[in-house]
């Protein structure tokens, strides 16, 4: 008897959606009279691999081979899994598919973009790496990627998700990731937002980590969403499953994933994205975000800092303002006031649509996922079932049979914090 | 490019061990002038399919297809692993495979046996079913099952345990499970053992959950462990793994699982039986116990209670004496005191080794292969883990190109709180 779950073939090559934007990506800025300029420190103090990967102009771009052994041993494909049991509780004509990511061995889909990232430090031999991350799974992700090369890791990690998390910490410490929650005392921005009482997000760890690595010349700043290369590294979801449903004679009519930095929607929609321009309105793209972070349905389409006190270059997207407050919540995947330009592009031209959900009720579609299917979501990814829930739904209503497939970024076993306050 | 790992598809029958044994299973008995007779107590709270599966003398048994369709949903086969990067670390000539049974959705082999009984239950028209869990594991699959199926459920969990895992908890309850940590002052068995300061275990819990199903009558009583009816639901194990290494042309010379209840080693090694009856010393089968409940390695072969105050009937098996004092520790899945008859006759016979491993090992060992394949093994799942590393490295010594395959019973990640202890 075949397994429900389709798993198929492994891409060799990353898609560069950059040749599928409606218009040119905007290019960073300096802010008026910068010193030192933000532009050039970041190229001074990021990995040149990914400075190349940000500019590259083909099409497709060969997976090394060092990379694409561990993306399968890691268990890549992912399988894509039908949810027939939310099907016959939403007694929808709907077919629902999941791309289990949170299959992967830290629990997400970060790992596509951290194995990369190391092994290309390797290759430059660059001995010790920096980052930021917000719920923690980017940083979990760095430090399992940093121990496979044998690279010395530093994560800034919003205080808010450590103090949630901490069997998340116990991990990372384990695999020899050093933590430093953010805001710190490690940082002069760290200080400085402290004394301002700031509480951390993903945006004070980027400052700190940006600082971090401009003052240890050994140390090089990595990201794990937002920018070119690492939506180009995640494209490996979105082809995977492009071929899944190939492979079983499925046309998707609403792809949906959730959004913070911007990462796992690239890399699920992008390779979707020549479908998309052929087949206009019969092809969907659903972001969706937190009701608390609402950029792409509230925000402004503008430059901006990607951090609160401005060590970022400017770059233009989404944003609702380096000063907007975000409340503490148990969603620090989604909790940024900025994203991704390629992703702001997109849309800013009307080709993917946006939604946003309140914290109580995505915790109760990760109650009801796991009452029916048995597995429990990251909080993040819950935002994505709520949307496939709603035009499941929808699909009821008008009798239609589509076909909904939904991008499950990440796993919720080490987010029980959280369901515990809520369910 | 293809998967790493073999995926292959699911049996349709389920493999009965009983068969295949060296002897006649040793029947149970009532202990002396037992008033009222454990065996007819027994007989009336139990599932009357359970009971039938215990006696079946078919060398196969269909898998119904209500089960089957389970089976499909949770990502069974699940995948069978070559661990490459351990191969590597240990610079061994053996091949390792590693049966990712963590990959299912509560994250152990559990759900295996807890959607059949459900099923059954269902079929009985029994509607509330009670239970014990030792690391709960099986606690977790069996809230899940019985969610699937409208069934309300009652979980006795080992009171060391049920205070370690406190996120298991909070899953058990948002899947609808009522949970007793054991003894609890819901029987007078839990009252009688508070009584006499008897921390918890899974035996402890046995006891409780018997009482209840007898002094509760919409309640059946179901077991996950031990039973022949158990071990037949898990050969889906043995029949995945022994079809996945025939399609990648590998012959096993070394078969491991960690053994508790013995249901997770006699599901994975069971389908193998009539293999090692024709491959005799070719073909080993070796079983990884925690030193703190050595039961298969200094263990007696007699008859004794599975609970402490002796509600249960006699079973033979190996025993360390239903009194043997067992520690607090982290790896509440293999603390009892006796096990499963036809494991024990496997071990009487010679035909499976057994080897024990203290706490702290097991942890480092994790500890390295969580550094190494990112994947947090089960304390339990360790113990297996840790067998592996000593074969290869013999195998190293010996420059023997040997194929081990080991069963990964469940995932640590609801197991922190241990290894932030030891790590």
């Amino acid at each position: 008897m075949p397994s429900a779950a389709v798993i198929g073939e492994l891409p060799t090559r990353w898609f560069n959606l950059l040749n599928h934007l409606p218009e040119r990506l905007p290019e960073p800025r300096d802010p008026e009279g910068a010193t030192p300029s933000r532009i050039e420190v970041m190229k001074r103090i990021r990995l040149k691999s990914m400075l190349a990967h940000d500019q590259a102009t083909e099409p497709w771009i060969d997976i090394p081979g060092g990379v694409l052994e561990r993306y399968q041993e890691i268990g890549r494909p992912t399988p894509l899994m039908r949810a027939r049991l939310l099907e016959r509780y939403l007694d929808t004509p709907a077919r629902i598919f999941v791309k289990r990511e949170d299959l992967l061995p830290t629990g997400s889909f970060k790992l596509n973009s951290s194995i990369a990232q190391a092994y290309y430090a390797a290759q430059e031999g660059v001995p010790a790496l920096v980052s930021e991350t917000g719920a923690g799974q980017w940083g979990h992700a760095v430090a399992y990627a940093c121990r496979l090369y044998d690279i010395k890791n530093v994560i800034f990690w919003a205080d808010v998700s450590a103090k949630q998390k901490k069997d998340r910490g116990t991990l990372i410490r384990m695999l020899g990731g050093v933590v430093y929650p953010s805001p710190s005392a490690e940082t002069e921005v760290g200080r400085l937002l402290r004394e301002r009482g700031t509480i951390g997000s993903l945006g004070t760890a980027i400052g700190e980590a940006i600082e971090f690595a401009a003052s240890n010349s050994e140390f090089r700043y990595i990201s794990g969403s937002n920018h070119p290369h690492v939506l180009l590294h995640q494209s490996v979801i979105g082809l995977e499953t492009k071929r899944q449903l190939e492979a079983i004679g499925e046309v998707p009519d609403k792809l949906i994933a959730c959004v913070g930095g911007g990462s796992n929607l690239g890399g699920f929609f992008g390779a979707f994205l020549p479908e998309k321009m052929r087949r206009g309105d019969e092809l969907h793209m659903i972001a969706a975000e937190a009701d608390t972070a609402p950029r792409l349905t509230k925000g402004e389409w503008r430059y901006d800092h990607a951090d609160p006190i401005g060590v970022t270059p400017l770059t233009k997207s989404y944003t609702l303002g380096r000063d907007f407050p975000l409340p503490e919540t148990h969603v620090g995947g989604l909790r940024q006031h900025n994203g991704s330009p390629a992703v702001g592009l997109l849309r800013k031209h009307g080709i993917i649509e946006a939604c946003a959900y309140a914290e109580k009720d995505i915790f109760e579609t990760g109650r009801l996922f796991l009452r029916l299917e048995g597995i429990l979501a990251a909080p993040e990814s819950c935002h994505a079932l709520r949307a496939v829930i709603d035009h499941a739904i929808e699909a009821r209503r008008c009798q239609r049979k589509e076909v909904i497939v939904c991008c499950m970024s990440g796993s919720g076993m080490l987010d029980l914090g959280g369901y515990a306050a809520f369910c």
